[in-house]
């Protein structure tokens, strides 16, 4: 792919997430990888929506260096990004908001249940949240350690099968594979979110989904005998 | 009714869903029945609603069986609008959505009460919640067993006077006399849950309307001598 | 006033309940009255309000006569407007809604308390909330007993002070010296409503504001020495 | 700076916050202020924001004494701006709202915790909550005395690291060194009352941010080595 067309995907996906209401003022990036180039290409930190250009996306190679188009810094979240890009082969593109939802379930330091379907129709299993960074951690190469702490969460889990993840005490990422898929995941989270929380107001004891329902939706779209599309598979 | 005329009323219902912001992404469907010649159209599964047109809408005969006209497969949930068109004879229209307040009162696996003379005025008593399928229910014939399970739920109640649902851990199902009903009971259900919910944030114990003013509001509009609207009966 | 212009009148203040989104479908209705001639202007029952037209507004006497000008029956719940003009004789406008918040908290039976200066600065106490009505008063006449326990709740609150009222099972009525004013009351009854849950949501035990707070707020703007306004009465 | 334009300025942010729904009727107000020339430049008070025109705006020194060129007496909160500006040396505008997560916050009167980044992104702390005024304090000079509390409550915070505070029972003000600024301070605030109440209805028990994860967000923005944007100091 051209770094210009990959650029116009990214900055699209960027916008996206504030047509929607997921991020406010600069609270959100997406980034995208070229695995064929190990070109990275993300929104630069700290621009305002309103003066961001296609043209301004960062690009780096799969470990941070500037590769000599750059007019702007990348995003501080880039190590993270790069964390994830490196240990999720199947990740093609990130997204980072802190929408209202998911980053107050964030806050919790907890998992998003399975309470129903819908989170089943998209997700197979609870949405993990990481534990919290030591201050050690955070001290130094902090941005690269919440990716350490994310992949680390993931080490039995598929992140192609639970593409999104909660950082505690900050707020959700997602993934997938492309741009469109990552941001589409975004909403998703941050709807079952506001579900989780209003399901806990209705009944603060209400139960998770039953296993064999988590199976039944999920598989029944994304298994091997999926029959919830047009195209059925085999 | 042609069935063409049937096909753009469906797909009018499909997009008033969007529109009210009932449903989100491809979560909802609406289905209509033309009794007369035991045809049923209804919204094809996993299709973009930007893509979606009138022509695109499904058609089968009462018991799911292609009709010979599709383009396209019908949706997933498709058994369950049959198993409710074939035991509730004056079903016209069905719609299913993920709305969130409804969705999460859904995940609570219980009914909603009658907090207030708004629900009394749409629904003559609790909105029923189905009990949660069992694993033996979920594994073969899923559809029709969520269809079985609402139908199980109404053996003592009138579903042209409660005409809506919620299946335990999925989300809620609305039927009337025609599409334009089925769409409005949705958005006044979506409403209902959300002031119950709110109802439980500003009293977790408030009191449910006694059984008189049930009567009197769901009567003065729909009884024998209602007198709500301009037309008075008898 | 030419009726004309009384009902055009009427009519705005009911279309602006729905583009505050204060009402939905056809759940709320507006009346205003000409106590010179002894007349009410009120909103038709069960019209749709894409159909609705100024000069369908209906008219009756104080005693809910019909003076022979109407094309369709007035609202329902004319009586209890009637109630309220005969009793409270500052009242020239009145709204009823089913607006979300406040209806939930009608649910509740109780009155919200006066959480902060927002709430004082407009309602000089609690909202009351009715008692319930009892079988009696629902069988027979009961919509003009729904306006009796509304005067009887305020004996001894002046309600040009407090210019609403929650009917406990039911929602919010409020009322002005204008139609322009029982509209913006009934936004900032809606408004107080929704603050009063979250703050119970962030501290259930939130306290109320001091008496003496509350004083202050409501006289600077409506007391002999206010200062509030351009205007400085005296 | 001409006062022109420091008029045009202030009218420009007071229209910013109800575009931005945090001002609804005429429940919010925002000055600047001149310090070279010590002149001080505020909506006036009670006119309705679609009257408003920006060479409307009221003209004071620091005392609040008339510079002799109103049309409209100052918005009645000006004694509480004056008592900022006069305390806090590097204020340069004050925005005060009625928005209505921070007021229902307000209302618990307590500090909003710092339970995530967003937070520690853009204030160095909790966000303090003013003691409730006493009979005395309310009696007379009350506006001044809402400032002096507010003062009182940064002795020993910096107010340009935490440039917010709620009013007990009353609302959230917020400062900075740009009208721009200090309308970006009210709605961040706004966002995280948001999603401290919805953290609380989804872990009651919810932790707070470590202090050093609180320090490393805060200071990678703003601290002496801050990287956040792109001129990176020094």
């Amino acid at each position: 792919m051209e770094l210009r067309d990959l650029k116009q995907i990214v900055y699209d996906g960027n916008i996206a997430l504030v047509d929607r209401r997921l991020v406010i003022l600069t609270w959100g990036n997406v980034s995208a990888i070229d695995r064929e180039n190990g070109i990275v290409v993300i929104k630069p930190r700290g621009i305002d929506y309103s003066l961001l250009k296609p043209e301004d996306m960062s690009v780096t190679d799969m470990y941070g260096n500037d590769v000599g188009v750059n007019k702007y810094l990348p995003s501080v979240d880039l190590d993270i990004h790069l964390e994830i890009y490196r240990n999720f082969p199947g990740v093609q593109a990130i997204a980072h908001t802190h929408s209202t939802y998911a980053t107050a379930w964030a806050h919790t330091g907890r998992n998003i249940p399975v309470f129903g379907t819908t989170h089943a129709d998209h997700f197979f299993g609870e949405i993990p949240c990481t534990r919290q960074l030591t201050a050690e951690e955070t001290a130094s190469d902090y941005e690269r350690n919440i990716g350490r702490v994310i992949v680390d969460k993931f080490r039995s889990i598929d992140p192609m099968q639970i593409p999104a993840v909660l950082v505690a005490g900050h707020g959700p990422f997602t993934w997938g594979s492309s741009v469109l898929a990552c941001v589409e995941h975004s909403l998703i989270l941050e709807e079952l979110a506001k579900m989780a929380i209003n399901t806990l107001r209705a009944d603060p004891l209400a139960p998770s989904l039953p296993e064999y329902m988590l199976k039944k939706h999920y598989l029944r779209k994304y298994g091997e005998d999926a029959y919830f599309y047009q195209e059925v598979k085999d």
